[in-house]
């Protein structure tokens, strides 16, 4: 019964766990121990490896502070993060029409809640450096018909690829506003053309990409989250068409369909109206919203 | 190329780490994402369970210190660190009649290099607590050949499953030992029987065994690591048979092959010619030592 060949060895952790009470922990428990024993097996893990791998873990949360979450960079950056978006949103579209809805993708570190609600066609740079960069779209079902009042916070780094809250201990919020939709589900804003930027490369993680010679950096883009009543809040990005490294991003969360084609314009008057004295870019991105399950 | 259905994430990944220059680095990567995408998936991880796992490990890193390594610990309880050891046991029983080799466990985390080295016959009990017993056998090769001069490096907890280096700050050596086999490849000393212990619980991965309603203990054990020139040396435990949570180990540390009967003995004149005039046991354990490979 106790026979620890390898079998054995996983058939006894496996009996240990059987009598967790919560049968979803069970359930992810089951499958932690059987992945994690089937990897060490396929791999014939060696002891100093093994030790490798645990002394790399926990760099990883000696390192962490509220600030620098390095378990969600590793998350990231093996790709695990977008794979928790992208069943989240295989689950939201189950319900029907809404494969249609704009895709999912990461989050990424730099939300910072209660950025100020600003009329549409503000500019919500506030100083943040970059090339101007007027932002319009609709946001609609997964039937085409417009959200009116839908929320928009959008938040972004500047044209130098860093955020506000890396640029000062006290940071001011650049980029960062929050819109309602008219009542054709319009949005309209202008910013700046976020730029490419790396991932914080001076602990564990920055080790991983360097023995792995994997680029550390993610194309420019812009976050968005977006809600309407009875549908699916939509956390997502705009992605710059022609970045650098935009097939290339270090945690995976560029997808195609979020790639905007940035167009550019010379100064003069803007689709707005707004008098430009330096060139400027434009970009179109419409948003469509999954329906809320009951 | 980079659209983010769930097999193509996957995917994405593989290729982001297709270009390690280390091979063995490459193939370790690959199945580590291969496992933890087919978990996540295989589980449909929800985001909060996500965020619930990576704190968990956060957890563990941030309690971690030299002497108390939790991730270690968290290996341990997953059965990880036994898996380990029996491929690194599979690995040396390749070798011509190695599979009659004793069986090797986990070394634990209480070895402290430098006990003293003692005549056959000693009582490294040295003041620890704890039943008196009489521990012998024989040191031998595979085909059970006598190892004369082979080294017995041994170490337990006391019989109140306390190891010195946790009754005090500032410890003595206590029941612990080095002794060299005689020319028959005989072994002889005194210690005391180890009784069974609970493993750290004030950490996550206490919270882990409560959780999940496991057993928190470790059966008594003595640990030996035994070396000799040619030879693999063996890292072990010999499990007092009867001990509460024998078949519990919460580490799964525990194997049939090396569980022992301790027969217990009235006052008297014992095995060894020595006076007892309490109660004591004697425990018989032989070893077999794998030869090395060229």
């Amino acid at each position: 019964m106790s026979e620890y060949n390898q079998d054995g060895i996983t058939r006894d952790v496996l009996d240990a766990f059987a009598k967790t009470p919560d049968p979803r922990l069970r359930e992810l428990m089951t499958a932690l121990v059987k992945h994690l024993h089937a990897f060490a097996r396929e791999v014939d893990l060696k002891p100093e490896e093994w030790l490798a791998g645990l002394n790399f873990l926990n760099a990883t949360g000696q390192i962490s502070t509220d600030k620098r979450p390095e378990f969600i960079l590793l998350s990231d950056t093996l790709g695990l993060s977008m794979m928790v978006v992208a069943l989240a949103q295989a689950r939201a579209s189950q319900a029907k029409g809404a494969t249609e809805a704009t895709e999912a993708t990461v989050e990424g570190p730099f939300y910072w809640a209660g950025a100020p609600d600003v009329e549409l066609g503000s500019d919500i740079a506030n100083g943040a450096t970059g090339e101007p960069t007027f932002y319009m779209g609709r946001v609609t079902d997964c039937d085409g018909q417009p959200l009116a009042g839908a929320l928009l916070d959008v938040w972004s780094g500047d044209g130098h690829g860093k955020y506000d809250v890396q640029l000062s201990s006290e940071p001011s919020m650049q980029a960062r506003g929050r819109f309602r939709t008219d009542a054709q589900g319009r949005y309209w804003f202008w910013s700046i053309r976020p730029n490419y930027y790396p991932i914080p490369d001076d602990g564990p993680v920055g080790d991983m990409m360097r023995a792995t010679e994997r680029s550390i950096y993610r194309p420019g883009h812009l976050h968005l989250q977006v809600s309407a009543p009875g549908h699916v809040t939509l956390t997502t990005q705009l992605f710059v068409g022609g970045s650098p490294y935009i097939d290339a991003d270090a945690v995976f969360g560029k997808r195609d369909s979020l790639v905007v084609d940035f167009e550019t314009h010379p100064p003069g008057k803007a689709i707005d109206g707004r008098e430009m004295r330096v060139p400027y870019h434009s970009a179109s991105f419409d948003v469509r919203l999954a329906p809320a399950t009951a």
